[in-house]
């Protein structure tokens, strides 16, 4: 039939060019409408299948596999609500800059809004959230038709890789006969492939930019160089050389990926999420010049310093996707990428500066802070803070941790500190929400083989659905659930004074046993009773293939106790180190 | 605080309008920048507070709510991805016209679309899915501020009941301190209080039209009323009055309510999906014009049927939300109150006309279909026509059975005849997702508190966490999920025939213990091991309180076998009896 002859060679042609062009893995949810592209997908040689039936999850696990290998991940799905619930993945890829290609199938234009089963209004479905949509023509067989059909695939990636990167969205109609004849497809249209070829080049500033913007910074010598979280395996060296050169020292973010790796660390300071917390050490470390890279930093002990200082100049160096910037600091927002601007600068800049002392005192007070921090080690009872401060030590070498919003990511900040593991840290930090964390993490570890996720009970229920594609797929990872039933940042917020309202508003304890989650999934279970079991099980669950679940029990009303006497500590220690006038 | 005084006013008086206005449910998913809004409306002594932690499952137990309780539910939650979880449930709403009252917390102007934590672009983020969208302004307590707040409230009750009935976006953006002073204040504000009225008419036209419409079905003998879902409590005795004046056989999908209750049935006709599968039979039953009432039947065989027959005159009666024809088969769109319509229109009609040949044929057909599924009771084997065939045996006296998308909505219209008993059937047919379903009948059976809701494995599994809200918000339900482990639709399918990839990609077993997630949300759990205890089962449900789950393990290959072959003894049967002469 000539129908179904243009529905496989043209959407045979489409999933050969995302190959082409480097995608090769799809995560497929099942249903009748996007069968062509999903039996397709699955002939050819070169497309690697991944199941997940819930879309939401879906979406989320491809996020993690394209963060995790930084490049394209395809999604695919049938009509209506199915599309729908793409929607929370395709909003955080939006703001963390993932490429997704996102195809939803549809009925053709006739079926559309007349009351037709499974067809909803899927045109911009997805609204400002991705950066590309376009509604594709029937299939149709003549030349022209197969050379857009492989336009619209490689104009997809070209898209969503193109900094900034993120999620673009093609709408399939297709009418019955839905089955494509797909047996052996591939090799009858490979004599006839030209392929695209996509070349995006990045944001780059003129010689002259770089000598000028070096001539600024001259004679500035209290300045800061703040890193947030960046995709880029270059970055790390760049930045270092650079602060060096400039004697500035580099706060740096977990997600900036200074904290583990063997790069030089002597200039990274980490632990000032602890230290600004006092205003009195925060007017010892005044500052006249901000350069800072990525999104914004977690912190917001840092956050607050940053606002007191409207007088300094503040630059933003950024790839393009817009204006992060929350407190309006920005003086000049530079629009370049981040590695090339490192060289570039670099190069301008006459030899090192000398160290000062306005230096000296910012890498002592980091140091006072850490030593202070060391006494969570020697907390007997299960702990928030010492789960994360014990991380580094736990983790393998080349391992990669993925994060969970609302308490977990803030504890990373605080307490995970430079180390020389190889250990990346990812989270989802576009829209900072607690949902789809499991199906992230469990994409990120297709790619990362040792994997550790880390998140609270909140975050693991609202997205227990994501473990199915940990059992579909057999992927490895460990989770690590911070059990402290409920919503563990609301005792941090002034909510924790109302306590008419509290619990069922806030706290929302949920008293919910996750062994049986474990057992619906296939995982392994452990329930951690003291910090040698904990060790215990965190190497067993390295050994260990497959899913490997451990909880945490912790207290939500202990652990706000216990963070607020550490930041006392920290604080007073280091204020009187001040005062002792070691500087 | 001025600020906070403002917040607390001007909030009190919104949710104050609101409750006022029938709006006393709202479920509310925690989070922090929706805190003034959670903390008054827990506040508001006639406002019920629902909680669930996932804001998928939360908006589709909003849905359930309002589609039992036919009245607006509000939704609740903070900002970010949180409120891109809601949007399945608010397609659903658009298109199955279930009135929603959405509301999101947002950052200030100021804090949006600049790297802010939690922040999105929340304008306009459910598209076309809702019928009104306002981005509120931020709060203030002078007069025309605070009028503007309850004009808002009651706007958003107007336009979401008026029909269609739909869902309405309301974005609030909170700036810090978002503690409002809650204590006493709607006894404070309650002598201040002037409320909005809403009174919504209904479409209706004139007595002229109805007098000429009368006159052009004079005449017309072989007429069909079909009625799909529809949602009015007076429509099954005006359209039973309707078809009796006119001797036109009612097609009654499950949906249109007409198959349980106690109104007079002899003019239903409750088996056509099975009878219309034959071509000889249908071409037996030719007529010359139709009368649709309500959504599309779920029937494909009838939609076939009528797909046949473009010649007849084909009148659609609709409440006004679009144009649900997705086979172009209207002459004759009529947007009016389908009670009034019924009403109406009778009075025009001259005394009811004889019953002719035709007519005495399609009720002979009908109860020999009937007579002929009867054999589905002597099955020895745990099969799916079987369970719905029982389901008007075993389900109680005013009782809901909420039904799930892909196959149980399809056998239930095969195989759920007319009966006595007052059985609500509800399903969520806007979109007909297989997402969503048990939040929706765990919001439903708030109201209706008697209810089964039947599922795939599949549907159970995408909407596991919506079993939380039964748990944390104490209410009881029976579900029955019948397991046959993957998507059992695809079987019917062509699909079915191209094994190389069909169970990866249409088949998707998930091999899932549902014992585990019983457990994990504190419910009762049995596996049906024949039909004996599959009745003890359901009485057991029946007299249990809280969350019963139900197992039905069934095999989708058994289970297509099956269906053909009585589908083939229908078929056979009729035609024996056509060709007997009998007519």
């Amino acid at each position: 039939m000539n129908e179904t002859r243009a529905l496989t060679t043209y959407i045979a042609h489409f999933i050969d060019e995302l190959v082409h062009d480097g995608v090769q893995d799809v995560v497929i949810s099942p249903g009748s409408r996007s069968t062509p592209m999903a039996l397709l997908m699955a002939e050819h040689p070169n497309m690697n299948v991944y199941i997940q039936i819930d879309e939401r999850s879906a979406a989320f696990f491809a996020l993690g596999m394209a963060k995790a290998k930084q490049k394209p991940v395809a999604l695919l799905c049938t009509s209506g609500t199915a599309a729908a619930n793409y929607f929370p993945a395709i909003v955080e890829a939006h703001y963390s800059r993932v490429p997704l290609i996102v195809l939803t199938a549809d009925r053709p234009h006739e079926l559309r809004e007349v009351g037709a089963p499974q067809a909803i209004n899927q045109i911009g479905l997805y609204g400002s959230h991705v950066k590309w949509f376009t509604d594709m023509a029937l299939p149709e067989e003549d030349k022209r038709m197969i050379r857009y059909a492989r336009t619209s695939a490689a104009r997809s990636v070209q898209i969503c890789t193109q900094s900034p990167k993120g999620p673009v969205h093609l709408n399939f109609p297709f009418r019955e006969p839905l089955i494509p004849d797909y047996e052996g497809i591939f090799e009858k249209i490979s004599q006839k492939i030209s392929p695209i070829t996509i070349d995006n080049g990045t944001y780059h500033l003129s010689d002259q930019w770089f000598h000028q913007f070096a001539e600024n910074l001259n004679g500035l010598k209290r300045g800061l160089i703040i890193c947030g979280a960046i995709e880029s395996n270059s970055f790390a060296k760049g930045i270092v050389q650079l602060a060096n050169k400039l004697q500035f020292p580099i706060l740096a973010d977990p997600l900036s990926q200074l904290r583990s790796g063997t790069h030089d660390k002597t200039m990274i300071v980490d632990s000032y999420d602890a230290f600004l917390r006092s205003e009195v050490i925060q007017a010892e470390l005044e500052f006249d010049v901000v350069l800072r890279f990525g999104a914004m930093p977690v912190s917001k002990a840092l956050l607050k310093f940053l606002r007191k200082h409207r007088d300094a100049l503040h630059y933003v160096v950024d790839d393009g996707g817009g204006w992060r910037d929350p407190e309006h600091l920005v003086d000049e927002m530079i629009t370049c990428d981040a590695s090339d601007f490192c060289a570039s600068l670099q190069s301008y800049l006459p030899t090192p500066a000398k160290q000062n002392d306005w230096m000296k005192k910012w890498l002592m007070v980091n140091e006072k802070a850490k030593k202070v921090m060391t006494s969570i080690h020697e907390m007997d009872d299960l702990d928030e803070s010492k789960i994360f401060a014990l991380l580094q030590d736990v983790l393998p070498e080349k391992s990669a941790l993925f994060v969970g919003n609302s308490m977990p990511i803030r504890d990373i900040d605080s307490f995970f500190m430079v180390n020389d593991k190889e250990i990346k840290i990812m989270a989802n930090r576009g829209a900072n929400g607690i949902d789809g964390l499991v199906s992230s993490a469990i994409g990120a570890a297709v790619y990362e083989k040792k994997l550790v996720l880390v998140l609270g009970d909140l975050s693991f229920f609202h997205d227990l659905n994501g473990l199915l594609a940990a059992k579909l797929n057999k992927i490895n990872l460990t989770i690590l659930v911070v059990n402290n039933n409920g919503g563990g940042i609301f005792s941090y917020l002034p909510q924790s004074s109302h306590p008419k309202h509290f619990e069922l508003l806030f706290g929302t304890p949920a008293d919910l046993d996750f062994s049986h989650a474990a057992a619906l999934y296939g995982g392994s279970y452990h329930k951690v009773v003291d910090w040698i079991d904990f060790h215990q099980a965190m190497k067993n669950a390295n050994d260990h293939n497959g899913l490997s679940i451990i909880e945490i029990p912790t207290n939500r009303e202990k652990n706000v106790v216990a963070h607020r006497q550490l930041w006392t500590n920290v604080s007073q220690e280091i204020i009187s180190l001040l005062e002792g006038g070691t500087f």
